[in-house]
């Protein structure tokens, strides 16, 4: 019954065996390798983009952090949501490696294109005092679990154009995604006005390799730079290279990510089932949050459950309810999410 | 014949043998799992410093650059080689992360005591209007391929602790310097005055892993926050744990040096022994530098040796020669570097 | 009819007898001279602080951001009002300096308590993965012209302490804020639990001099190394010094501020007679947010009436509005104001 | 018998004048008043450069620092003498607001082109492992008190322009370099291949206020955000024109640096005559290195002169040295001067 990310699962084997692969021989340091330009070359093809520029790093963070300090100004301001990762989750990260700082669109983790309107419009309003205009940044499966439709992004995308600025896709469950929509790598990207993606690995069964990928190959001189001034470039490149050359042959991403979404469903139809927990927002992918009463949750972690409590309803009497957060993955077992649903009923009052 | 550094061979089978190993079950990520537990362990008894704090990161230039800012303040200026790796090989950054600048001391890849107490004595004497002096960084084996004695590290310790002054040791090629020297872990850092160590396992056999040990474990949670926010924290740390675990356990990592080492004694008396080839510096372990006639240094690239040309020295003449840098690794094979050493003779007038 | 900012109109005639005061014979730079003592002694004095570390900068942006500097971790946020000068018109300075984010709390240019503690629980959830909680910094006079009242001021200091954080106060309206509330700086600083003040003198009629008061000294040496690296430490510190000494002498600086309310009060009254003009807040001092329709701001506009349209509230018929932003300083002259208030009621339909 | 520095010394009445003349009326801020652009224009006419883009800041770090910053990527090195002050004076403000760090070319305070030529060819050959060819930096008169010739700058610029770097010219001591060589700005600048002068007022007569003057506008809206992040921005603006205003007119600024630059003449000459002191170089302007024997120097500062022992020549015996820093400005006396040179002779063994 753990559930408290998808990066606290095994990797399939496949990934070892590419790993076994590539183990042999001389190969160039630093990307120069045989392997990276061929990993380079897979994405491309998945993202029907052959004048791509593609880089490997080993976290979603370097990845985020990099791709947005291409398209920064240290005087400029980042669009995103209030709950974004790169706002919440990585240790000013971003405004590390940017030297800007993030203004926060409205309060969804879906930005809402009037309101990125809004909030651009309200920049550059003071001159030389105020930050300026940044790039825009979204979240595909979202932090809350959701999807955005490929109409979504393009609406997010047209108000960034509409003001000259650039969008970075933070995809660290992107594969998730192309299987929740049933559409092309290159729709939900380039496609839709995207003009760097955070390809991620990570949560998608690897054991540290996200893909930046820029459909301008304008920033990928500054982007090289940058990642060896921030300590990011690998010298035995090969072995990042090969797991992505692992996760992207025979369209194992897609099956791994198929995986983990069917458990998701599964969890989610489990928890509109039970009457006493309640979906705190339609799940996409492999990502939900949930409500139920405190006193269940705590019987529930007593019971060996592993999740993530995100949040504490004190409402001074028997209702106070918690809200809790689950995520599989693709080596989550079936019976052990209905076991973790029985584990709930069971203790229901 | 390839000598281009010690990051283009393959990595040992234990090391893919103990990533097999942790690939089960759930494990917490961010560092929280058993395995980082028991590789910190390790490398703790490796140092005979049960108190250390000890941290994984993926490149050298990552343990630096985020062990030196744990030891600096943006005022400060570091103290270094000329030809330290931090400052000739890290694009900025260890500026970057500390945001103090680098003071070079001295002209050779080993700090005399002395230029390093000059260079001490020489700043803050203006005051508020120049840099402050901050953390003393050695390299050993140093970037010339040379080993510090530990008489040596002492005595550099002891000038830094003459002014309060923390000491920082690269370790890119650690193990090699312990085989070298025949003394311990502890003698090479602690017991000799260093106060953090990079400790190196990607030179020396790994895909991508370094240890930074703090002796004092003061410098812990900054360090944590430093590393995340430096996008350097894996999520998946049972990885680069079990890749440490494997280097660590049955002394892999001090025959992985050995071997090296070996290669590298063998290469250097090739070098010696042919008139025409010249070593420019008393090699210690696994890297040397060497002077050879331009013209063979051309013929012998011809026929696929491959090493970095480090100077060309342009007399203008017949006797125009060519600085090159030969690095051999655990996988070097004994029977290539002979083949190297007949085919430079082959081709010498 | 100049309303635009208290940085447009001319210095008093005290403040240039005082540069002409000390421009004489030899003085040591870079703050080493005697009047820069003597002011900040007399800051000491004016604060009741006999043991505060003083210091002059010559803008309000390097007050704010190299004090908040001296309070802040790379990887904190700094907790302030989505209006503050430090968010909204400082172009990132207090990041740059600072390298801390910052989390803007509640809804109004006043914190409030509860409010603050919200956002700092909110923080320090996430472990290493989110940003640390960093310093509290509050306005006075706020940016929308009103003031704490010194029960105000202690409650969000409470809140802070609470949390071990410090407290920094953007005093660049100090003064006015001292008149308003009949309080002395003592009570509205240290007493009330601030431990940094940005005390201003530009707004209130000097040429550019604001001090920056430690009541600890523990920061003293830190801010000095980080003013010099600021690039804001004066050689001929002596025309800051004078500069503060004619405006702290006989009460200057408070005849002025008390002037620059005075008109402020004269205006407010005139936007409250005038049955098309509202008030936006109720203001404390030389500071005022005023709505008018649109067409009417266009006639004012056009008979030479100089001040910030703020906001353009479009609500689609003649019944648009503008909100204007009007400040007095010492300088403000009544009849002027009368004048604004007449040519306003001239063309109200 | 004041030689300090040229930061010590009153300002001239004109300056004190030019400040009372813009003290009255309403002046918008920031620099869009009347004074500011006409200031601009007189530095323009200075400069014979109508197209040039030029700023006011208030102290010379600040327009060093700022200028670099807007030729300077993260990544970069910038190339510049051992002893310049953007290295040894600055407590790392230039790499504060460049992020880029510093290469010392030869061992001169003069850049020699070959050295030059050196460290650019020695930059850039490890490719995105070291630092980028960033700006050069030359300071005039240098901080050992030479002038190079205006063949001199060009040969350097010549270099710079060669690989396409820019160049810049600290020019913290410019009028003095002028009235020594005799020629035009535009001959000391533009003509001869700078791209960007820190033009300096504070050591020759004004409280503090420098020029930055881009030939070239490119740079003129980042500058301006730098400027405003960095906190050099002035509300105020209109009193650091007035500075510059009244430093232009009727030539003062050439006045105060001959009166200067007569000073340092004399002084030499004393410094030559006497047989106990010997110059340590060839004098161009205002500021001169001695040295004296070390029981002279402590004499002749126990009788009142002051001026900073630069460097102790400890020899062990007698023959005990002092290098000593002398400057003179516009306001040194000729007859205290003269004194200077009895009070050594007075008491030379």
């Amino acid at each position: 019954m753990f559930f408290a990310s998808d990066n606290t699962g095994p990797v399939p084997q496949q990934v070892l065996d590419a790993l076994a692969e590539v183990n042999t021989g001389y190969q160039s340091g630093y990307g120069a390798d045989d392997y990276t330009q061929k990993a380079a070359d897979m994405v491309r093809d998945v993202f029907e983009a052959p004048e791509a520029a593609v880089y490997f790093v080993a976290t979603g963070t370097a990845a985020n952090s990099l791709a947005l300090a291409c398209y920064s100004n240290p005087w400029d301001t980042i669009f995103c949501s209030p709950v974004a990762h790169i706002h919440e989750d990585e240790c000013n990260a971003p405004e590390f490696y940017s030297n800007a700082k993030l203004t926060l669109v409205g309060d969804s983790d879906k930005i809402d294109p009037d309101a990125l309107r809004r909030a651009i419009l309200n920049e550059e309003i003071r001159g030389v005092h105020g930050p300026q205009r940044g790039p825009v940044s979204i979240t595909q499966i979202t932090e809350k679990g959701r999807a955005y439709s490929l109409d979504e992004i393009k609406a997010v995308c047209d108000v960034a154009k509409e003001f000259g600025l650039p969008v970075h896709l933070d995809g660290a469950r992107f594969a998730n995604a192309i299987q929740h929509l049933g559409c092309t790598p290159a729709e939900m990207s380039w496609k839709a006005g995207v003009d760097v993606v955070s390809f991620g690995g990570t949560k998608n069964g690897l054991m540290g390799v996200e893909a930046v990928v820029f459909f301008d190959k304008a920033k990928a001189w500054e982007f090289e730079l940058r990642r060896k001034r921030g300590a990011h470039l690998f010298s035995k490149h090969r072995y990042l290279a090969a797991q992505m050359i692992g996760f992207l042959r025979d369209g194992l991403w897609l099956d791994l990510a198929q995986k983990a979404n069917e458990r998701g469903a599964q969890l989610a139809q489990h928890i509109r089932d039970i009457p006493q927990t309640e979906l705190m927002y339609e799940p996409a992918a492999n990502l939900l949050f949930f409500k139920m009463p405190r006193y269940l949750h705590r019987l529930v972690m007593a019971e060996g459950a592993v999740y993530y409590p995100w949040e504490d309803l004190d409402v001074g009497n028997d209702d106070d309810m918690v809200i809790g957060r689950l995520v599989c993955d693709w080596s989550s077992d079936a019976a052990d999410i209905d076991r973790f649903a029985e584990t709930i009923q069971r203790f229901a009052k």
